[in-house]
């Protein structure tokens, strides 16, 4: 049976706004909803289901992570396929006309005017209710630590992926590297750095529009979602990395001192 | 008799908004006024006049470069003091309690509920509509240039200041070394890069939040304002630097096809 998961009816959705915790949760690709002002883009359900539409499971992570690390969760309701909120208006990812082997008709062709109808539409709120909790944060001096959490599919134009748990950086470094080191030190997933995508595929655009400009500490993760199936397995993967995610950010925290130390 | 200029009643006013042509320039610090809903912050009129509480002239000169370069103008309508749109929300500055030799009662011992408060009543709506200026323009496949417009005081702290334009870059230096040398090609300016500040005086979070995470040429104009104290004069100034701009934008277009050049 097909398997949907939603935030929600809006476009955009946060939980846990008055969280007090360091971390900062989202999730770009939290819905596989195609909102009826925007239609289905002549999607068969199978397509509207599978992992071109969204990253199954990754929402149900984000919320449980965003829980045991007491974050607040700022999520899409709305598919990527209407708007990829992970990546730039003038990106042709933004709204691709094609996806893995499977085309998106309604994307085809797209005119500046629908262009510009759903970057008003989804990625400007999406991404100003972003800023506004992350600015919220600044200006209580709590500068959050941004973790953004995607699943991806096992199985790419047929052939098979090895990763389990990707961790993905942009600019800054420190933070991925630290919690390739706890996931290695802390589970078992066969976890690694940069895979199965790098910033050089231009998937880190919310890290590089939230979390850099000010500064953030930031990480992207990918976890393979046959991991992360159904709600128990959704539970176990969050209950495994937020110890990761805890020890890796007090591990960059501590450095200064130790580097500072004769 | 004491100056002002105002962009409107507005926390952010927006002109030329169907401007066809390649730049979109920004006036954070285009307004001395102090809206009823923040006060004066105990500041004495000729105080609330003076070069701490705005960029004198920026906006005259902002105005103006825009009709001549047919770009569309973003300018804030509230004084630097009560916030400053060119500094994230956890600085110090960006609702200072010193500057130069001015003290600003107001902002001493500012909470966070108040803190908060002006950063959701000014720093987010101007970015977010700066954001959505920029994202209309992406959405059709034209990314602008981004051109900040600013103005210093010919004396800080007793001292001259004989620069009278500087250009200051953030991470992409190619267009401001490009207006480098357009200007001391074609003005008679003191033109000099990184003076009186530089990235590193944490002058260029505008660039960094708004130009830098979509890769969009960018520069920061700084102008002495004894060089634009009334209105012709600020006309003088602009019509002598839009070809400046513009030529500058040329030379870095041409670039990569020299480079690619056996």
């Amino acid at each position: 049976m097909a398997r949907t998961q939603e935030a929600g009816q809006d476009v955009v959705v946060t939980e846990n706004r008055e969280a007090r915790g360091p971390f900062l949760v989202v999730c770009e690709h939290a819905s596989n909803r195609f909102p009826a002002a925007f239609g289905t883009l002549g999607l068969s359900p199978r397509a509207r289901t599978a992992h071109i539409a969204w990253d199954p499971g990754a929402l149900g992570v984000a919320r449980r992570l965003a829980q045991l690390l007491d974050a607040p969760l700022v999520a899409a309701g709305v598919s990527r396929l209407v708007y990829d909120l992970n990546r730039p208006p003038h990106s042709a990812g933004a709204m691709t006309a094609r996806s893995e082997d499977y085309d998106i008709p309604g994307n085809l062709h797209l005119g500046p005017d629908e262009r510009l109808r759903r970057t008003e539409a989804i990625y400007l709120p999406f991404h100003a209710r972003l800023r506004a909790e992350i600015a919220r944060r600044l200006a209580a001096g709590r500068p959050p630590v941004v973790v953004t959490v995607h699943s991806f599919t096992p199985v790419w134009f047929g052939k098979p992926r090895t990763v389990e748990f990707g961790v993905i950086h942009d600019a800054d470094p420190a933070l991925a590297l630290a919690v390739v080191a706890e996931a290695k030190a802390r589970t078992h997933l066969d976890c690694r750095l940069n895979e199965p995508y790098s910033a050089a595929d231009e998937v880190t655009h919310t890290l590089r529009l939230q979390a850099t400009p000010y500064g953030l500490a930031n990480v992207m993760l990918e976890i393979r979602n046959d991991l992360i199936a159904d709600p128990a397995a959704e539970e176990a993967m969050a209950t495994g990395l937020a110890p990761v995610l805890k020890a890796a950010l007090a591990a960059i925290s501590r450095q200064p001192e130790e580097k500072a130390a004769p």
